[in-house]
């Protein structure tokens, strides 16, 4: 980038941290927890959604945001399971920005205790994007390959946790699991790891649970 | 965007253009066929490369140069094949851009047939990026999933050809190729599909009989 390029970046992280700081408060006091998910294309962020659907709903209601650079295909897949779920299409733009979710949020019905926002399918620009959420996570499925956390860096360095995906596929495709975390861990030392399988449901269950505890210590300190 | 991020980004636009331009002629000038690769990150991009070199090399000149955001992980690979490979580490930029083809392109050996260009892994940015090739290929791996012709649809409609890649997985994954293939088609009706399994072996030697015809073709129009 160039300096002008640069200038016009950092006016437009700056005026997005502003909205995600109003989004984060808004999003406090109505006890919704959020969480913001990010992954390359086809990492299964849409399944593992889903997957948690199943664990949480309805007795913790839920709401989703989809983002894509074209179709509501994925909101369709949420919807389909009866959670609200709105979609966010960006018209060519690779990232979510918080100026896309405060427009949607006050349609987000009154109780509802978690929202799953699924960012564009990119491993890149999401990372610089603050969306107000309490916790980002990074998924990395196996087939993807092992030397991820080392060629995108900052999705790992500005996530809390990883969800490692398509773990049943750990037979047929070579992937060093203990080198990923490892290499993980490296760049961001405090990172929470989860492995799972939307396909066969290993560690969905963890994962919901996990969720549902931070979400209860959130609203205890906030208390 | 706003319209101040939009000027920058069509003059940025403009500029790549008439560098991919330059870098087209220099190219043809010395009978360097380029193809530039297109995927998600972990699609397989290096192992295709890989692959086709066991098929061209060395009766076919060649040359890779490989895109990244961090690391020279990529670039390795190739030379450890014995093929000169330059790395572009882009530190963050999503996609890589005709200016830093440029700064490398003289540095190519005389009488190179062929120069792969991988692309930074994003099935966004680099759809928007002339590096002055004459084949732009997406790949598209089995693992993640059906529906991204639909959702990415700038890459298939710039590229002149799809590779889906990772086919050996078609039993443990589920994957409507056909379908696949129809709604790549109707984004782009004049789209080459080649389907490869770099593990296996399949669709390879194809594909580099393809590109070794298609560089005759393109050397004979321009005797």
């Amino acid at each position: 980038m160039n300096r002008k390029e640069i200038t016009v970046f950092e006016d437009l992280l700056g005026s997005n941290k502003k909205i995600a700081n109003e989004l984060r408060h808004y999003l406090r006091a109505k006890g919704i927890f959020t969480i913001n998910l990010m992954s390359s294309p086809g990492s299964g962020k849409t399944s593992l959604i889903e997957k948690l659907i199943d664990h949480l709903w309805p007795q913790h209601p839920l709401a989703v945001i989809e983002g894509d650079i074209e179709t509501d295909l994925d909101a369709a897949r949420i919807r389909a399971k009866g959670v609200p779920a709105w979609q966010i299409t960006t018209g060519g733009a690779c990232h979510l920005e918080a100026k896309m979710i405060a427009r949607i949020i006050r349609e987000i019905p009154e109780k509802t205790e978690f929202l799953f926002i699924e960012n564009v399918g990119n491993l890149v620009c999401p990372a610089s994007y603050d969306l107000g959420e309490n916790l980002r996570f990074v998924l990395l499925s196996i087939p993807e390959g092992e030397d991820k956390p080392l060629k995108y860096p900052k999705a790992f360095l500005t996530a809390q946790g990883l969800i490692i995906t398509k773990i049943d596929l750990l037979g047929p495709i070579s992937f060093d699991l203990d080198k990923v975390k490892e290499e993980a861990r490296k760049i961001n030392p405090t990172l929470v790891i989860f492995t799972t399988s939307s396909r066969t449901g290993e560690g969905i269950k963890e994962f919901a649970t996990y969720l549902i505890q931070q979400r209860q210590r959130f609203q205890e300190n906030n208390a």
